[in-house]
């Protein structure tokens, strides 16, 4: 037990899971949605396509991992889901320009309300990364547009995998030259948190309500047990001392 | 000729290299060590060790490209090289933490003059990355250490290769998700630059006559061309048009 006591002195470096957890996926794309109907006169349930597209990333994702399609990157299968979701939602009529425009509306998603704040007092302390299955130009622009202050942009695409694969969370304590025991994933999503676990990482779980919407599905704790528990960066801030 | 013509506006990224262009690690080493010499008292001629030091980094490398040792990142192979010098300079009677103290000098290297506000000007228009052979690890704790304003943290380490090997430059243009020709590679080495060149990215050429001090030697031009050419980063700001 004593070997796994947690004591916030030891960690240096915090790694961040992205969509959801530092920023609010649904409401952006929504936005975007929106922006596009305004512009365009396309009219869609953007909702319910926001949802639907969010949907298909695990499914997405594993198919890449499982090796059934050559590894892609997420703005690959972004785009590769949206095509088939277009004709679903009426929006065959979408050019390649407005299709590629509003692919990368996840390269330009915002922050929940606490997040850059928390950010800022978090980096005075310790080393800030990304650590997200979303591609590295992808972090980078968001970080640009949202004013991220990430100390670092590491992502599952620098070695070809996804979370949870240990692999990657291996990779970020490797490159940023910790042990990993120093490293902290924080993210509102069990399994990748349990996924740090299981690669020796430290765990802090900041769950995201709001995520799926007002009263949307949140993924459930189960028994797992978790380093650090906060409602927001703030308070995770507070409680690693900073 | 047309096809070669260099156009501002089509640049998107600037990736620097760091060690010489972006900080001026031959003062800072020395500063380092006199900073030792007064906590210990230990003394050593520490120009002469910083130059020996740098000296040791290309054939390291070069040993690391060839396979000759096993792929060693940049910490590891300062590290070698320091404890090949120590004697040489009457350094042996250094501690373990002295000497992993001072390999970690190079983590907390000094920018030149211009390099923050340059960067932050350039930062504007641009995605700013570094791309060095350095480690990811020494890289972040130089930005924070130097207040480095990087939108994304490159080094040759995440493919396990050392510039001027093409794959170092291409990667950084993929993972950036921009083509080849959107990406301005500066550095104060024509070396390094025509690397990138032969990689197919556009040059900066920031000369910098102090790198190895006052009246030290400057890697010759040859008859290299580079796309810019500007004496510091305020000037390659008001180059690129920002």
């Amino acid at each position: 037990m004593s070997d796994n006591h947690f004591d916030a002195g030891e960690i240096k470096a915090l790694v961040f899971d992205i969509f959801g957890t530092v920023v609010d996926w649904r409401s952006s794309v929504i936005r975007e949605g929106q922006k596009l109907s305004a512009q365009t006169g396309l009219q869609a349930d953007w909702p319910a396509l926001a949802d639907a597209w969010r949907a298909g990333y695990q499914p997405a994702m594993q198919r890449a991992r499982s090796g059934e399609i050559a590894w892609t990157n997420i703005d690959g299968l972004h785009r590769v889901i949206l095509d088939e979701l277009l004709p679903r939602f009426g929006l065959t009529e979408m050019t390649e320009a407005q299709r590629d425009h509003l692919n990368r509306a996840w390269h330009r998603l915002d922050p929940w309300p606490d997040s850059v704040a928390g950010l800022r007092r978090l980096k005075k302390r310790f080393v800030i990364s990304t650590l997200s299955n979303g591609n590295v130009a992808l972090l980078v622009n968001m970080a640009k547009h949202a004013r991220l202050p990430w100390d670092c942009v590491l992502s599952a695409e620098i070695i070809q995998k996804y979370k949870p694969d240990p692999e990657v969370y291996q990779m970020a304590a490797s490159l940023l030259g910790f042990a990993r025991e120093q490293v902290l994933m924080v993210a509102a999503h069990p399994s990748d948190l349990r996924g740090a676990q299981r690669a020796g990482l430290r765990t802090a779980y900041v769950p995201r309500p709001l995520e799926h919407g007002q009263g949307g599905w949140v993924e459930p704790v189960g028994d797992a047990v978790f380093d650090v528990v906060a409602a927001d960066f703030n308070a995770l801030a507070l409680a690693l001392g900073v």
